[in-house]
């Protein structure tokens, strides 16, 4: 994977010369030549975290051009599709089934076949005592209202979702942070922000990812993110 | 109306099962088969949140298969057309007019003509003790920074939509609570859940509208709604 | 430019008269003949937060007709193009990328060529003691926590974006605080509504502003804002 591949193709960008010529000189200066290249993060976690914003953002128009990136940045079709369903259940299930449909047809363009797509091995083992601190404060704050929605979030999306092989327990750390910043809910990001680095994201590559969203969700959800992040790393005695 | 029909069209899922077989598994085995036929919600009434769900993200791709579902499973044309109405002022006109346009193809398609579209009867009375209370409220908040505002909240928001007899008032407070869950507006969610709950949604109901909108508009705006909904729980004294 | 003008265009309107009578007359009676044309905020000026809106929102069905209605209100092609580089950065690159693929279009069928669409003039001088304070509040808050960001928000945010002179400060201010409006961003929306109204926003616009926003992004967020608008104005002691 060589840095030239690391940013999305510039063509769609090329031809917005002519209507936009400032926008495109801040994409391919700002955009992909400086911000894509930084090595805060890797191209791939860049694509992981870009590809989670277009999913929650419902911005099927840009999905192809980032997937086809994606993949050229060494983010697997197995892992894309594990992106777009962990994201069903954290931006709902129209935006999954849109980004599906578009993947399918990026997936076939390339000969991506159904033997590179299906997950094989075992659930991963689940981590006793994080899931009983978790399971703790779903009891407290979920239960008392809405017990089947309680009893989902322990069986479904801890117990089954979270121990899918198909993405690492870091990546899916990095899709859902990401998700939360762009859809903005800043309710939920603490927890999953500690989670990741609990994960394995460093502080660097946290700042990182809020940096990096600032171009794809827009500044201001990357502003409330950092307010966020400011309390979390105080919290962890960063 | 039978437990089949309850749950959308699951053609466009088997669709993707080549590409994305455990996202497939879960809307089949968990959506479809599990969450759908529920009996806390009936089918018509998840048809109404889903709907909301989808004209206050966005999601037009998703609708004709859910417009469909929403006219198999009891909801009348008249009132898919006063739902879209309904979050023109909630969700903001452009969505409502992207919602209008597939509400068209698809009353075209299955022969529903304009006889079956048109509302015919009075406005409702207006319940003059809440309604008061309520103008009290955007007198002292509203008012003072936006007059006008104020003005079309009380004249045309509460006194004209609301008072509309193509859809009855606690569908109204389905359909209002479920784009609030969906646009991430808490702000607004207690007032709305007290006034669903004033207009006939059970306790049990309102568990379940944030359960089902878990699947639709993902995990993170659900918790925030329990958060919301725990207030107002409490302050009724369940 | 007419009164007449000042509204969109109402055809697509009339074309669903049939399937939503209701809502038809809402958007004719209410939203053109009403909202558009009153006198607190001129027709040019609610063309641009309803664009700001529309790209927010990701509601590319829905900007041709606006595009042209903007063009037709006295808003300067490089100014839709200026709008939407201006919202890359708040409302995120992919918004602004499907905006522009749209404004292409409307551009070419109205002969709007490259030469119409290059900004010449040097960049705006910085207000110094503005910038400081400014500046000082990102070196507490975002900078401990994201450095480079801080870093971009200074150099290329309000050092180039903000200084650019193909949109006036003032209408700069008047779109951001549209697109924080629409997104439900309400932690920023106090500086920004501060900086528009040093900008020149009087009061009556700013409220203005809420009231046409209230029916392009919808009632709840129409009323987060409204609180934050009124420690904005009691502040300033209005």
């Amino acid at each position: 994977m060589s840095a030239v591949r690391a940013a999305p193709d510039t063509r769609p960008a090329q031809d917005i010369e002519a209507v936009a010529p400032q926008l495109q000189a801040y994409t391919q200066n700002l955009l992909f030549e400086d911000v894509w290249r930084r090595p805060e993060l890797s191209p791939r976690d860049r694509s992981l975290i870009t590809m989670s914003a277009l999913v929650a953002g419902g911005h099927t128009a840009q999905m192809p051009g980032h997937l086809n990136r994606a993949l050229d940045n060494g983010v697997k079709p197995i892992e894309i599709t594990a992106l777009i369903t962990h994201l069903a259940f954290y931006s709902g299930w129209p935006s999954a089934m849109s980004a599906i449909s578009v993947a399918k047809e990026v997936f076939k363009a390339r000969g991506i076949g159904p033997e590179q797509l299906h997950p094989a091995s075992d659930p991963l083992p689940v981590d006793a005592a994080n899931e009983a601190k978790r399971r703790a404060a779903i009891e407290q704050t979920v239960n008392p209202v809405a017990p089947d929605l309680a009893r989902y979030t322990n069986d479904v999306l801890f117990g089954d979702l979270w121990r899918q092989t198909d993405l690492t327990a870091r990546d899916r750390s990095l899709v859902t942070v990401a998700a939360l910043i762009a859809e903005g809910q800043t309710d939920q990001l603490a927890f999953h922000l500690n989670r990741a680095m609990d994960n394995g994201l460093t502080q660097a590559q946290a700042a990182e990812v809020i940096t990096h969203l600032a171009f794809y969700v827009g500044w201001p959800r990357a502003t409330s993110a950092v307010t966020v992040a400011r309390t979390v790393l105080d919290a962890r005695g960063h």
